[in-house]
């Protein structure tokens, strides 16, 4: 209870800090998307964990507030052009930037997210400015390669276990091992406390996505707020599904690989392929990989110096890969 | 001559410089739309430019390599999805990235050369780091500011000629002031010679947009490289449209109204528009405008101590701005 508290009023300092930010209006095709985007709520995940990331090795959560800021604006901005790609028409419950305004605004709203994320970390006050700012630049870069290659994989008919984690690493993976080695940095960790927390971002991140794809299938709906097989009708590659794959033989492999070949498959297709999902032990395997990560995960904590920031993170850690949603 | 010559040495190893920065080649869907940008030929006025100004405060133009580098792929970002928002089918004789491609990866490649503009920023090595960053950064944001002015003002009847100057200087002025103010930085400019070198890239990037504005009415077709009139048939609001339309009287006003208000006219309407914009004297104010933009451009220069580089930008202003395309 005590660590959920400090969650939510690390939430709550971020998200002030967020609508604080932002002091310009005109031009207002620019700066009313942008804003709608960073007002739309979202767990502030990254954020947080920076803030936890500096406490963890000693540091000040202050130390690394403008950095978290700039963090979440980045990923607000992934998620401006994702959804433009995408074709996604909500988002949190609400229309998408390019649903409400239209593409162009889109684009350009995502633009000016990226460079308001670097005026943000760039207002850190830190001699490692420059080593931050790499790995932030880093994460840009990776992210874009990640959707890439999701993007990619959506036509594709190999896709591999391997080509799978790549993807998710890049995509998923890289916002949180920056939010934890940049806030790490910002705290003053050193080069072992640095490389612990940034393998720790990995391993969460990687445990985060592949959770995303078990709650497609075993969500409880009203939670995880979305309806449930979406993955499956949409034939993505998901952990489930390529493990599956690979698992399965007679008449359930070919109806996996019909998918696949279809690019989808109807919405009553749902609950046979969840079977499938079950009897091949995809969602065991799942299950599994995430609890190795996890596992991993805390045994890099477990390099720092334990102290109630480093516990919180723990916490943090199930937290995260308990949700039901 | 002398100075010519250095201009496309400059040039040239910027291009080797760009060609040698992305060494990636998958995701193929990613790097590939962003090398065929990038390797689009160019005039590098930009990258030169800074490669100069570091110069010309006693730096090397090697100080200056890497955030040059940064600057020409940031250059072509906005190229890239500015051209998706203004549907443009080709750009220096060549297909545009979301024509060769689509638009999904229009965006997701301007999103990494963005990614990759930092990563080249980054490699500079100099104690202003954190400043040049920021530099860089608020000309990232203002870009997109202008751009969506630009946009905004397409659908807005009442451009004035201070919201026109405004949304150039944003859209042309500051990549032009970034290159010289970051290239000062680099070379290590007292803050009175940074100041001087950024107002003068004010100045000149104002004055290369108006002469943009001319050219589109007066160049040599063929030189050009585009359809002369295009802005009349589009009715967009340059410096000339908005002067004669200050001016103009009758039936001439009347007509440019129209323009306006129906947002374009027919390609037999671009003789007539031409001879009013003669007859307002919008053309002379037009000249008059550039010819003071460049003169104080050039007072800027005298603040620098006088140096064979000083005169190469002053030899490159005037080069700049006498272009017949």
């Amino acid at each position: 209870m005590e660590f959920l508290k400090r969650y939510q009023q690390y939430g709550a300092l971020v998200e002030r800090s967020l609508a604080e930010f932002i002091g310009k209006t005109v031009p207002r095709t620019l700066y009313e998307p942008a804003k709608y985007i960073l007002a739309g709520g979202g767990k502030r995940i990254r954020p947080v964990l920076m803030l936890c990331s500096s406490e963890a090795v000693g540091g000040t959560k202050d130390a690394a507030l403008d950095a978290a800021v700039g963090l979440e604006i980045l990923h607000n901005f992934t998620l401006v052009h994702d959804d433009i790609m995408d074709n996604a028409s909500s988002r949190r419950g609400r229309p998408t930037v390019h649903t409400k305004w239209d593409e162009n605004i889109a684009i350009l709203a995502g633009d000016v997210l990226l460079g308001l994320a670097y005026r943000a970390l760039l207002r850190s006050n830190s001699p490692h400015i420059q080593h931050v700012s790499k790995i932030f630049t880093e994460g840009v870069i990776e992210v874009c390669e990640g959707q890439a290659y999701d993007k990619e994989f959506e036509t594709r008919r190999n896709v591999t276990m391997e080509d799978y984690l790549l993807m998710i690493r890049k995509k998923t993976g890289t916002m949180v091992s920056v939010a934890t080695e940049v806030g790490g940095l910002l705290g003053g960790a050193s080069e072992e406390e640095r490389l612990a927390l940034k393998s720790y971002g990995e391993l969460v991140g990687q445990a985060f996505q592949v959770q995303d794809d078990l709650l497609d299938v075993i969500a409880d709906e009203e939670k995880f707020g979305k309806t449930i097989g979406g993955d499956i009708v949409e034939g993505k590659k998901t952990f489930l599904l390529i493990t599956a794959l690979e698992r399965a033989t007679g008449e359930d492999k070919k109806l996996l690989k019909g998918i696949v070949e279809r690019g989808g498959t109807s919405r009553r297709s749902v609950d046979r392929v969840r079977r499938i999902f079950q009897s091949t032990g995809a969602i065991d395997a799942a299950q599994e990989q995430i609890s190795t990560d996890i596992t991993r995960a805390k045994e890099r904590l477990g390099l720092l110096r334990r102290s109630d920031a480093v516990d919180m993170l723990g916490w943090f850690t199930d937290m995260l890969l308990n949700r039901k949603s």
